[in-house]
């Protein structure tokens, strides 16, 4: 991103299977609110969530919010996606960062490009398929793990806390360094390995879907920068290419 | 207040003329989240306020909500009363404060005894009566400040602010000196002196309403200490006695 910008411009506010319409609306009014603008909604149970009346003076943006199918690709444009969760009872196997230094993390990663923050339906959260898309995954740290938040109030709290410190949110003078690869070329890494992984006989068609996600995660914590994507992708190819061949 | 006691126990979440009761079931929630307990709900619209299914978890604490039909009894037993804010069209002639700071201050202050944090009607925040009775305000710092906060949002982010940071919520271990007012004793120095400047001729009939307030924001703006109190509400009893033998 070029030097000196708002750092808002970058992110990605992504609603990930909300059942409630209200609660896109709430979340475009936070958004407005702190000066945040792209919103990315993924299978909204509601297809009519653009008439919500809670976004109240952020209409324009709702109008203006993208439609996905796919959380990959909602994701597909970010080097940083980071998962949401206010609930502790799961077991993740995610690295967890409490909201105010997530927040950190993230404005840092901002400078680079393109960062995705998922939040997911209002009952269950995001669902392992989601979060395996996910870097890591941010808590509102709240005192009572098993109660969880109002959605609206997760993405105002989220919004309010990278907006917090005015000097952070402008972006750095300097140029940035070692960008993290995008999420479409992780993607194209994991589809490949697990084409591999398939043709060698790792991936069980019974636990197809888990051996899915556990390797997307794997890829995911790997950390991958822009400039090794292409070589290890060219790496998988040529393997695949191999195991194509001895068929 | 006891000694190294949680400081949130000393907190009253006031909603005042609030319109939709799912906003004080999000407010109810919202304290939960956070670990705060004492809900006051003054001139609510909707009577049926208590079944707000938005409360999810927090049932218990909405049951307990205390009702009033005065913000000065609302706030009598408080040494602090907060106003909140996310406007900023309005001629407003208390001191405002950004919400990071303001937090600290009301930390400072629950540590010497209850404080009030009051909450306006979705449409119309709170009003000039309202405001009267508060010592300052608080404001969240928003982006656009004609575009207001949906009220549920805000309640949830100053109470997110308060609870921040955990060593501060913790009282202190030293004991408290110069306690402030109870807001009853301050409301009593102001009637006093109403009565006071009405005999005197000072107030003009038309002009009641208005100077009221006025007088009020001022007996604020003193911060009489606690052990004051007595002193005050005796010199203006004398002055009363002295008015009324004149008549």
């Amino acid at each position: 991103m070029p030097t000196g910008e708002d750092l808002r411009s970058e992110l990605r506010v992504v609603m990930v299977a909300t059942r409630n319409p209200l609660n896109i609306g709430a979340a475009a009014r936070a958004m407005a609110n702190f000066g945040f603008s792209r919103l990315r909604v993924v299978n909204a149970y509601e297809v009519a969530f653009r008439e919500a009346r809670s976004a109240v003076g952020a209409a324009p943006l709702l109008q203006a919010a993208e439609e996905y199918t796919a959380v990959g690709e909602a994701v597909a444009d970010c080097r940083l996606v980071v998962g949401t969760t206010s609930v502790g009872h799961r077991e993740l196997q995610h690295t967890i960062r409490r909201l105010e230094y997530g927040a950190r993390l993230i404005l840092r990663a901002l400078a680079q490009g393109p960062v995705a923050l998922l939040f997911g339906s209002e009952k269950f959260g995001l669902s392992n398929d989601d979060l395996s898309h996910c870097h890591w995954l941010m808590r509102i740290p709240t005192v009572n793990q098993d109660l969880s938040m109002n959605l609206g109030q997760a993405v105002a709290l989220c919004l309010y806390e990278l907006a917090r410190d005015p000097a952070a949110v402008k972006g750095p003078a300097r140029a940035t360094r070692r960008a993290p690869a995008l999420a479409a070329e992780t993607e194209q890494i994991t589809a490949l390995l697990l084409d591999i992984l398939s043709r060698c006989g790792y991936t069980n068609p019974v636990t197809a879907v888990s051996t899915e996600e556990k390797v997307r995660r794997l890829v995911r914590r790997l950390e991958v920068v822009s400039r090794d994507a292409p070589v290890l992708l060219g790496m998988l190819r040529q393997i695949l290419w191999k195991l194509e061949k001895e068929q």
